[in-house]
């Protein structure tokens, strides 16, 4: 155990330090050493993640407003792209749910659902998420996706949820209602339940109550009946093959397509076809936004999927590089007739447990889908769109998680607020505005937050060296000599509130002949803080008040160094606050003594 | 003067500490102990106010596209709202360039220039601006002001410069040209100089050289003939009237209006009329965007002119209640006929200088503006619009300063690529772009600063109780123990690179037992970091490695009581890292402790 542990790890390092060109094929590095063994434990894996992921490419793709065929592709090559791109070795890549929502939300702006232009725009709409990830995983800007917080992403998810579930209702109940937000969805839901068809009612619940139970019920079944924790919960996984099975063979035998129940109806037979994105500017306009919005948030739920797989394992992932393999799999999804995917929680979870040693597994998923895509369409004809939209409904509640509002709400009021902007503006807006709200009002907190630096007024500790805060310590200050430590990087947003803070004290203390700015805490002034300090410089200077610093860092020195301000600055640096003081204390330091 | 600075101080004092509504009237502060030797003071400088704000007024409502009058308009009623709210004691407002600029954007969009629904626009924006301004105000909002860094605001003022000089020289060379940015501005320019005007140019040109004179020119004269500095420069900011008056005699004397000339020609004679904004929704909408952008740019260049003003006095501003003033003086500009005013660099140093003791000085020059309203406007049907275009461009031109450039790029790239980014978008796609583009990417670029939480791996010092980062001195280690110390504070943009720096020490080192994160500087942790926290607890778990915190400030570790993190976190919570590497170090101690 320890020893395959050192050989992962080892692998690790080699993978890290492989400068070029091939640092961006992680397969080349796990590749090497695949043996028989891998084999084995992938190939079992990847037969298990195909009877999963049947069922759910073709209801994302319902989701989405796509044929169930292009859920299909999408998870083919995608799933190859990244078993050659991604540091992951248990990610399940594909369509996954939120995506597909913001998927349809973006294109059903611009094209009729079912016409071609809808299909167009979606193939489109991978191809620039590819592309927009891969651009992000070339210029390492990886910390963009740190723009959403856990609270905004959190409430955003459980919010899309909801959405998510709303939407399919009438797939269930067999009616035609709709709507952007969800008072929409509901009142339209109400108003047309007396048209509800019986037939597709009765799939609907019936496969919804079966899923419910195979969640919450079968599992203590299986695990009393002798089967291992890991094998119940696969088993309990596959649950929606079971539904979709039974259901088609119900549909089939009772004609149920005459009855009028919608069924998914005849699928292209065979491999994706080659497709290109269309060049036209004014689509690649309208779909750069709900593009970068689908990467980061495909992006922000793979990579949390990926490390907390990954760290069972002592694993280690790259996520500038896993923004590469994400990348791969969309540009893959766009020239095989898909749409955008990511990193499912769920799939990757089943994955890992079934054994997954390798990104290998995903590949051989791929073939298992592909052989699908090839033999088993002609049965997914007598399929009920019910069957899939209830097996939407239960995967999409397990996300929804409210009491994200209950913890936020006790741990921090701005938490919260960010929260609670989230889930109502996606409620209520859609999943653009709500996830744009969430990280606009999570920065705007950051920066409210930072925007007071923690300063304190200071004196020396009587027989000591040593200057603390005089609100808290008991201890001596200078007649005239105004000591302020600041205990924090100065940038931008707080710069001008330590003006503020300056002149305030300063107004306040007609006798106050010297300012020192004690900074052994500041890592970092940026310009916007140094012309707060020229600016603080000369209006003390206008005041007949001279500026003094101590304690100033290394880096922070040289940088100063570079510009005139020490020059210009009417007092001095001192080494420590200690010295500054023995020095400006003495009789007859008011005046201007030259820089050191 | 001792005595004077004392009682401006206590006066001062007594506004903030007055609480409830008179908080927000500064005037029962300053009018208490309003006398006869301020009145004088006062009227003196609000001659010289007026003398300067009429050709002003003027100019920048050409520049916005307005008729004359709304300049003047906006120079009457918005004075005297500031004098009653504002915290200056010499800040001067009205129309600015880059406002009237940003006017002109926003409402050209909406409306024909000239049109009645222009000018409907431009005092809808004013409204608006207030609203927001005074919104701003009394929710205490004034750190939104801190988006705009002093790097992009410095870019955005330059690019503005040139961007207002290029548009006016049409009017100097009495040619027709336009364009939205520079590019466009130069080419129409250049193609339509064929058909310059050559009165209308003479007139231009000569107005310009006369003031660009006057500028530099002029001022040493009046030193060498004995005039203070002081009155040396009020003079010479006075150059505009007499251009104005040359000008407007010559155009009347030699009939250049039928000669082609653009003259200002009729203007109302009389009072501001009492004007409404029009409730109409679409507009209220498509003005939003620019009405924000326009109040926090308008309070940025005026909060800094007002603070350095009361800076050479102990004087002391509140920025929160200036929201309230420009806001106030915002709403008295649409209500009066007027369009977005702000607080003006220019005049603001001529009033100072004057010797202006109190906002009164506003309100009588507001008077002298009335007067010139009902008694002047004949007058100036005869003034050239070229002499107005000059005066644009030479007040313009000294805001132009590209030295930020070169400044920021010896003290940050980062800095640099915020200004330049802000120049370069301004000058191609105009204000509202340029503006947004800088703020966009200062906040980026921050984000991405604060991304990578500085951390160090800690050892002891031996013979000491000291830990200190092993990189850079001679430490003693513990096998199997990590110590991180973090050195900032936990928030979202930095807390997944704090997951990522953990991971990664220990899949390098599986000999690694615990993890020790000693966190003397970290002033807060954001529920994204607490969740961070959490994950990398879980995840040491599952690697059976054990999470231990040393050294936790009292605020912090209060708020992380509130959750059940502690009671779920494997390891303990020690009060110096010295207690925790004692306590682990021992032999056995591999095994997780019950928690403090």
């Amino acid at each position: 155990m320890k020893g395959r542990a050192r050989r992962t790890h080892g692998m690790a390092m080699q993978a890290a330090k492989n400068g070029g060109w091939r640092r961006y094929f992680p397969v080349l590095d796990w590749g090497r050493d695949y043996d028989r063994e891998a084999l084995g434990d992938d190939v079992v894996a990847a037969v298990i993640v195909t009877i999963m992921l049947i069922p759910q490419s073709l209801a994302y793709a319902l989701l989405a407003g796509l044929p169930p065929e292009m859920g299909l592709y999408a998870s083919i090559l995608p799933l190859v792209a990244y078993a050659v791109f991604g540091t992951s070795r248990a990610l399940a890549v594909g369509p996954v749910a939120v995506v597909s929502l913001m998927t349809a939300t973006a294109i059903g702006r611009i094209a009729e659902q079912g016409s071609a232009d809808y299909a167009t725009a979606a193939i489109l709409l991978a191809f620039m998420s590819g592309l927009l990830l891969l651009a992000m995983g070339l210029l390492r800007l990886g910390f963009l996706a740190n723009l959403l917080s856990h609270p905004v992403v959190s409430g955003f998810i459980t919010a899309s949820g909801i959405l998510i579930a709303a939407s399919q209702l009438r797939h269930v109940f067999g009616v035609s209602a709709g709507g952007h937000n969800l008072p929409e969805l509901l009142t339209s839901l109400v108003s047309a339940l007396p048209d509800l068809h019986p037939a597709t009612a009765a799939i609907g619940i019936a496969s919804a109550g079966f899923l419910f139970w195979v969640r919450k019920g079968l599992k203590p079944i299986l695990l009393r009946s002798g089967l291992g924790p890991r094998a119940a919960d696969i088993v309990a996984k596959t649950g929606p093959v079971f539904a979709v099975a039974v259901t088609t063979l119900v549909a089939w035998l009772l004609d149920l397509g005459s009855a009028g129940v919608a069924l998914v109806g005849s699928v292209p037979q065979g491999l994706p076809p080659l497709t290109t994105p269309v060049l036209d500017p004014d689509l690649w306009l309208a779909l750069a936004g709900p593009a970068a919005l689908i990467s980061i948030v495909g992006f922000v739920e793979s990579v949390s999927v990926a490390q907390t797989l990954a760290a069972r394992k002592r694993q280690h992932i790259v996520p500038d590089q896993e923004l590469i393999g994400l990348g791969a799999a969309n540009i893959a999804a766009s020239v095989s007739g898909g749409y955008p995917v990511t990193g499912g929680f769920a799939r990757s979870v089943v994955n890992f447990d079934a054994g997954a040693r390798t990104p290998a597994a995903g590949a051989f998923a791929a073939a298992g889908l592909a052989l699908a895509t090839v033999f088993l369409t002609p049965l997914l004809f007598y399929l009920p769109q019910a069957t899939l939209a209830a097996t939407i409904i239960v995967a999409v509640l397990s996300l929804v998680d409210l009491s994200v509002l209950r913890k936020s709400w006790s741990y921090s009021r701005a938490d919260f607020a960010a929260v609670a902007v989230t889930i109502a503006a996606t409620l209520l807006s859609g999943v653009e505005v709500g996830i744009s709200a969430g990280v606009v009002l999570s920065v705007l907190i950051h920066l409210y937050r930072t925007s007071r630096p923690h300063t304190a007024v200071v004196g020396r500790v009587p027989g000591t060296e040593h200057y603390r805060n005089i609100c808290r310590h008991a201890v001596e200050t200078s007649p005239g000599i105004l000591s302020l430590r600041v205990d924090e990087s100065l940038y931008f947003a707080n710069a001008r509130f330590l003006e503020d803070r300056v002149y305030d004290l300063v107004s306040r203390s007609p006798e106050i002949r010297h300012v020192v700015l004690m900074c052994p805490a500041v890592n970092h002034i940026d310009m916007s803080a140094l012309e707060s300090l020229e600016a603080i410089n000369r209006r003390l200077a206008d005041m007949e008040v001279t500026l003094h610093l101590s304690e100033v860092k290394g880096p922070v020195m040289d940088r100063l160094e570079r510009t005139d301000f020490l020059d210009h600055m009417s007092g001095e640096v001192f080494l420590s606050q200690h010295q500054a003081i023995s020095r400006l204390a003495k009789p007859g330091s008011g005046q201007t003594a030259p820089a050191q």
